[in-house]
């Protein structure tokens, strides 16, 4: 089944204790979208600027993403967000954002996608993200990311937009600070009970945690000394989770953890190049061999 | 076969942000014996004073703990360390640390347990772990903490004991300070080549990793809401994975990996009580039935 992905498309510039790269092709929506496209066809809705290079929307379309959806702003200029990690590669300091195009964001789908049935809403403001999903009324799947930017400034949207969610995905800190509670399996409940159906708690390094009504579980990463370049790892993850339910059509529980899985594993690929280098590398045939180490890995 | 701990033996008081406990039987060689009585049978070395309830030896007695290398220091006071816990329960500082008469303990082994073929060197000065080792020539298995005080107080010693180690076990915070990595699993491999022919990482909350010259792998902790006292956890998973591998007489790869599984689920028992009050509730019928759900999170 198609899969809609609203969110942010970026030109990043990141350095690591080993390198600094520019302009790179980084978002949320991007990030989500190539990691999805290797279980299902996606659909597109973000906003770039002038400056957007042709070449990045080519790399897109060759992976069979829709690009339709992604207005182009004329006179705009392109989201950018400059951030630098730490030794650890886990912390990072935002060294800058240029909001441009993404200011003023206005999420308006083709009319084609307004059919999907499994949609993901990128980290934005609640009120955009209420907005996208009042276009996909016959919707089957609807999950979101967030960050603790609308938890501390748009809270009021944000339950809202809970009440309305099948899944949330967010990360450890983001579900510390939405619930108040340090214990993640208690958070992961609590987030649960402010209305969406299930909770994914992404914990980096340390894999993710899901919570439903009847089920608390935790994935580990698999586990990788060749971390280069962490930016997205987030959105990947969300991206291989809805993607392969979206090819399967389906998210009973047993469909939800195989995601999980999958979502953790193509982020493992994410994190070994800047950008989208490695990914550009890899084809579901490693996504698979990959899946297999994984299996072996908790199989005793 | 039988287990030989060596290791501290103490009296705590714990503070947590919902209570404060005192006089709670505590020490690593206490946590490790009992988490590996559910397993094999175990032969304890460490140093108490005059203050030492007999009570508590009754208690490890009825475990079938052999407590006849327990010294009793006449004149002596017990080792005793005062925490208090933040509300992450998972960072705590140390508030008082008495080292009584753990400051000049001298392990020495009673004869029977010098044929002992499982050997646990629970942490302490790495000369003294270095002194027990020359007491059990003829082990099959020797398996040591430490803590990043002899990290960097007695490298030469520690660097000798790594050596003549088959297996370490230490948390992720001393593998980074051990080789200045900040990835894990390149930590974790630097450390092996320091010596011992594997190594464990414990990552509290977030699971444990193994490294030896052909794996690397990673399993979660079991999620629980139900942190009440994380004392002596890592001790107590150290107890629970040395116990199966006494018990199974083996340390192949696929033994080690259950044996790491075995460690990680008793240790989930001791969090859920002060000191080692949740582990007299439970059987070994309890970790098996926990073992079930930890391969049913890890099945998909």
């Amino acid at each position: 089944m198609p899969l809609v992905v609203v969110g942010s498309v970026a030109i990043d510039h990141v350095e690591t204790p080993q390198e600094r790269r520019r302009n790179l092709l980084g978002g949320s929506a991007t990030h989500f979208s190539y990691s999805a496209s290797f279980f299902t066809s996606v659909r597109l809705v973000g906003v770039v600027g002038a400056d957007w290079p042709d070449e990045h929307t080519q790399l897109l379309n060759s992976r069979g993403i829709d690009t339709s959806g992604l207005q182009v702003v004329p006179d705009g200029k392109t989201f950018s967000w400059t951030g630098r990690y730490h030794e650890n590669m886990n912390d990072r300091d935002t060294l800058e954002t240029q909001l441009n195009v993404l200011g003023t964001f206005d999420p308006v789908l083709p009319e084609d996608y307004r059919r999907a049935k499994y949609v993901f809403l990128g980290n934005d403001k609640p009120s955009n993200q209420l907005k996208v999903l009042s276009q996909v009324p016959g919707r089957r799947l609807a999950v979101a990311d967030t960050m603790n930017l609308w938890i501390d400034t748009a809270r009021e949207d944000l339950d809202h937009l809970l009440d309305q969610l099948d899944g949330l995905v967010l990360n450890d800190s983001e579900a510390k600070m939405l619930t108040g509670t340090e214990n993640l399996v208690a958070a992961g409940h609590e987030v649960r009970e402010m209305g969406p159906k299930f909770v994914v708690i992404k914990k980096g390094e340390h894999g993710a945690m899901f919570f439903s009504e009847h089920e608390t579980y935790v994935l580990p990463a698999f586990p990788t000394a060749r971390v280069i370049d962490p930016t997205g790892a987030g959105d990947s993850f969300a991206g291989g989770m809805m993607g392969y339910l979206a090819q399967q059509d389906s998210f009973d529980p047993e469909t939800l953890k195989t995601a999980l899985a999958y979502g953790i594993l193509v982020a493992s690929f994410n994190v070994e190049g800047f950008g989208l280098e490695r990914m550009q590398e890899i084809t579901r045939d490693d996504i698979e061999e990959r899946m297999q180490d994984y299996h072996n890995m908790l199989s005793f």
